[in-house]
Formats: structure tokens, sequence, C-alpha cells
């Protein structure tokens, strides 16, 4: 056999539809329905092409003590890499050994459950972070990481630092708080990673969902400069690419416009609930860029989702028995809301 | 313990250094000397930044497809990586169980090593491809993947691909031909990965060389649809961003482009071959954008990388038991290659 067995029988992620019609009003992969800051088409419009004949730089420095300064950390305590991806797949090989297991919340972003097949680890979720992640059954692995989105996907459930603290006091091992959507949200963690004293917690921004970025794919963690720099030795060799590196600095720099955009994705968001909740619907608290919605009684998720679909409306169904009940939809533009609360007026039985 | 053992005694890939000077004459990572086509700097020009909200195309499909006609192979038998750094970090994962082991020659491309190091497995290397690849020791694993440079690196030396089909034919795992350098050399072996009942031959190329993108991360590789797709299930969801995508595409359709910059190199390196030889030196036959020289007699290459760094030439220098003796000069342009010789003619003990 020449495909190792692990990924013989492995399924891909699947990562939500991105239609090539751009008629589609497209709520399914929490995109920012803004662009992103102009500092970043002035960057590409003035970059010097001929630069790219040179390897870039390979530790991305510029941007990484950028980042430093912005979250306050060293900058040895900073990873760049290529979209919070990279960095979930790297976690995974430098902080779980073959014989331990990764752990998440259930439910959480699906892809953990892929990292750990990839890695070909065992995975376990846990309900709430009060629940025991020991091995319950014979053949179960010691879990070692522990992936931790605040504020959670798909729900939008958000915990506060203090649980989060102590969850990881605890914890024998590396927690990766996955911080994607906290700048939608009421608070973080980041004092817990960058405060002395801490070993094993770290970070982790995206610079797809506040900033706008979901295209260039960077993302970054902050955490004790020990396991950073494990991160460093396995990453390859030049992980970000010398454009890619010069928009995120422009973007991070611009934090009035990323703050600003947020403010209005937050508003939009509350807007949006209200109007779900008026009409019946069950919606999660959110701290996020979507919502966790139900349907009013008598209307199947699988079916509203489907129906949207044909309206040219995009949001994302996750058929697992944790998740069937509910739609996932990002918060778009108020105009994009506005016409899918009408869209479901059709639909929906009440 | 909370790095995993085999992170924790790794050492870093060293790359070659980027001097921040601009005033450097730079050939110590075999960049090309000449610019990538116009055709990248009119996309970045004018790529719409607002589109960067979105994710990218998870599968390069454009890219993918341009490449698929280039080389006369099926759009389903071509990935593309993050830079060829990506695809070995994938194919020593799909391909290479945990108590198999990786191969390649030795020396070839120092990388090699760190990838089976952090893999977490061993690595074998063989001075020729006649020589037996069984495991001698007890304790040996067997190779299930073994990288084979062609052109070589750092030598520069070029194997036909009747050797290398041979070769493959006996292999039991899966042969990449990494072909890095393959535009700079007289022929190359894509025609045994886009072969009908190829089974196992990967065939990569990146676009850091001949297409003067170092700085862009775009690699691709080209074999066998269910060793291709295997690769596509373990990677990074998004792995090349939406920027890199497009520049890389204009790249690639710009065929003639690439191959008048490449033959200028080919040019200069027979010119500057001739020179050293001229000088005494013994060099390596190259069919790279690289030579892998030796000083005179009486002069040691380690000496001569320093004196030349104090000069503001940067080589190359790989202290090791079968490269120390040699420095690999990468073929800059013609007034470059002078300055090294005119260099090299006050240091040089003749």
């Amino acid at each position: 056999m020449k495909i190792a067995k692990h990924v013989s029988k492995l399924s891909s992620y699947v990562p939500g539809e991105q239609p090539s019609s751009t008629k589609v009003i497209k709520l399914n992969t929490n995109e920012n329905p803004y662009p992103p800051s102009p500092q970043c088409a002035k960057v590409l419009k003035t970059f010097a092409a001929g630069k790219l004949r040179l390897y870039p730089d390979p530790e991305s420095t510029k941007l990484r003590k950028a980042i430093a300064e912005i979250c306050n950390a060293r900058e040895e305590c900073v990873f760049v890499g290529n979209g919070s991806d990279e960095i979930l797949a790297l976690v995974a090989r430098a902080f779980v050994e073959d014989n331990e297991a990764i752990g998440s919340l259930n439910p959480s972003y699906s892809l953990y459950k892929t990292i750990a097949a990839i890695r070909n680890v065992q995975w376990r979720g846990i309900a709430t972070l009060g629940e025991s992640l020991a091995p319950k059954k014979k053949g179960e692995s010691p879990i070692s990481l522990f992936l931790l989105t605040n504020p959670n996907a798909p729900t939008g459930e958000w915990r506060e630092m203090s649980e989060i603290a102590a969850f990881a006091k605890k914890f024998p091992g590396v927690v990766l708080v996955d911080e994607a959507y906290a700048d939608f949200a009421r608070g973080n963690s980041m004092e817990i990673a960058t405060a002395r004293g801490n070993n094993n917690v770290i970070v982790m921004r995206t610079l797809s969902k506040s900033y706008s970025l979901a295209g260039l794919r960077v993302g970054y963690c902050i955490g004790p400069e020990k396991l950073i720099s494990a991160l460093y030795k396995i990453k390859d060799s030049y992980n970000i690419d010398a454009i890619a590196q010069a928009v995120a600095l422009a973007a991070v720099t611009d934090q009035k416009w990323m703050k600003k955009n947020a403010q209005r994705v937050i508003a939009t968001r509350k807007r949006f609930t209200a109007e779900l909740v008026k009409r019946g619907w069950d919606v999660i608290p959110s701290e996020s860029n979507f919502v966790f919605a139900k349907p009013p009684a008598g209307n199947k998720a699988e079916d509203v989702f489907k129906a949207l679909k044909k309206d040219g409306i995009f949001v994302r169904y996750f058929n697992g028995p944790k998740t069937k009940d509910r739609l996932r939809i990002t918060i778009g533009t108020d105009s994009q809301m506005k016409k899918l609360i009408h869209a479901t007026e059709k639909l929906i039985l009440r």
C-alpha cells in the first residue's frame, strides 16, 4: 500500500461552498461583508513585483513585531501562520505524541476532528469545560492538546477569561484558545497568553474575519516562547509569501478600520437576532459574526437551509446530532439580513 | 512534557541568509537574477483588494487547469502547494507510515532530512540510484518515500529519464522527483508522471526558480490521481491565497518569459563555469541555476566562502563530509559573476 492507512480512510474537511455566482447572498462561511482596510489595496498597487524573485522573510519579522505590539506580547511569543489552518496543523504535531489525543468542545469547529484524523491521533469532545477529559474506555488516549474556540463555533457562545484560565490551570497539556471571532465579542483571553508564568496557553487569531482578509491566509498565535519556538521549528521554511506579509502588516496597522467594521457587524447581529426572535426562532446569544438559530417549531432546519439556497441565500447547515436542528447564519450587511428575513417569511410555517 | 519529544530534539532547517542590505551580491539561495513576468506586476496592480474578504478557491482551480495544460496532464493529477515546501511536508505524511523511512540521494537538498525529522521517521541516503535501499542495520525502517532531486542540489548533476524510470519501477513506494531546477536542464521526467500506468512517480516543480517567484510560495506536483487526491485530503483547507493564485496563473501563462530567462541563466552558467575552470577550480557539470565548485588546491572552500562574504558576495557553504570542499554558487547576471570572479582573483592562492 503506497498511501498511509490513516490517510486512505480519511474523509476531507468540507469547507462552506464558494459559489461562483456573485448574485448569491453568501452567509455560509463567516466572511466579513465589508472590505479590508484601504491600506491593503494601496500595498497591492505599489508592491514592487520584481522583489518577488527573492525569498520572503522566513519569520515575517515586521508583521510579527506589529502583532506583538498590538497584543502587548514579546515578539518571540508570536507565531505567524499561513492562516489559522496552518497553526492548527502545526500544534497537532508539536504538542501531541502519537499515543496522545486532541480534545475540544462538542459541538465546536468541525475542522478539529479532521486535524486529529490527519495527525493520526484520537479526538474526543466534551460538552462543558467542567466535564472530565480522562480516558473513559479502554484504548482511549490521554488528551494533550485542547482546542478551545471562544466565542465557540457554530454556537456563538462566549466564555469568560476566568473560566478559561481555571480550565487551563488544571489541564496538563497545551490549551489553544481559537479566538477567530474575538473581535466581535465582549472580551478575549489574550491576557492569559501574555501573562508571566503562563506555560500552556496559546491564543490564536485570524485576519480572515474581523480584518476582512479570508482570501489572504494569515493567522497568528501568541503564547509561551518555548511553545512558539517549537512551532517555528516545524513550519515550512517560508510559510508566508512576501505579498501576504505586506498586506497583513497594512491591515493590522489599521486597527481603527477593523474595529469600525466589527462594530457594524455587532450592531447588525443585534438587530437581526431581534428580528428572528420576534418571528419565533430560537437564537443562542452570539458574541460572534454569526448566529446559530433554530427555526420555529414545525420547520426543519435542513429544509429551510435548502429552500434558502434555492432562493440564492447560502447559510450553513451541519448535519450532526448536536447541530442538526439549527442553521449557522453569518452576519452580513443590514440589507442582506433583511433579504434573508424576507425570504424566510415565505418559507416558515408558523 | 508539553512538546512532543521528536520536536524538542529537532534542529531547524537553516535556509540561506537573506541579508537586509541590497548592496550584497546574493548568490546563496538559487534565486533568479531576472524579475518575474510583467504580467505578474499587472495582476498585482489591478487586483481588486475588496475580494480578499472572501475565502480563496480551496483547490486553486484556474491555476491547476493552466498547469495541467502546460504539463500535458489531467487536472485531477495536479496538486498546487504553498511552495514545494508544503508539498514535501504533505508527501511525508501521506506516503510514509510511522514505522517507515524517507530516502534520498546523499548529498541532496538538505531540507529532506529535516522533513523526515519533523515527520518523526528515519531518513537514509544513498550515493547512487543503483545502491540498495534495504535496511542494513537492526532498527532501520524500510523506505517508502524517495525524494529524488533532478538536477540534484547542491551538485547540479542531472539524470536521464530512463535511469529514473528504471529506479522507480523497482521501488515499492512513492518516488517524488523534485524538479525545482528542471527548466535549466537539458530535459526532465514529466513524461513518467503523466504516463498511463504510472502508479508511484510524482514530479514536483516550483515557481521559485525559473519563474523568478521565490517570494510568492507556489509549487506544484503531478502524478497518479490516487496519490494526488491523498494530498488534497490532508492539506490545509485553503492553502494558497487568492493573490498568489492570480499571480502564479499570470506567471505560468507567460511561458515565453520564463524560458527566455532560463536561457540567459544557462548561457551565463556556461561562461562562468569556463572562467572558473580556467582558474583551476573543479566544477561539476551543472544542469541547474548554480554550480558546485571546488577552489584550486591549497584553498579551503570555507575560507573562500567567508572571504567572499566580507566582500559582500554571498554564496552557500554546506559543512558536511560530502560537501565541505565545495561552494554552491547561484548563477546571477553576467555582471555579478564577473564581480565574483574578480573578488576570487584576490583571494585564491594559486
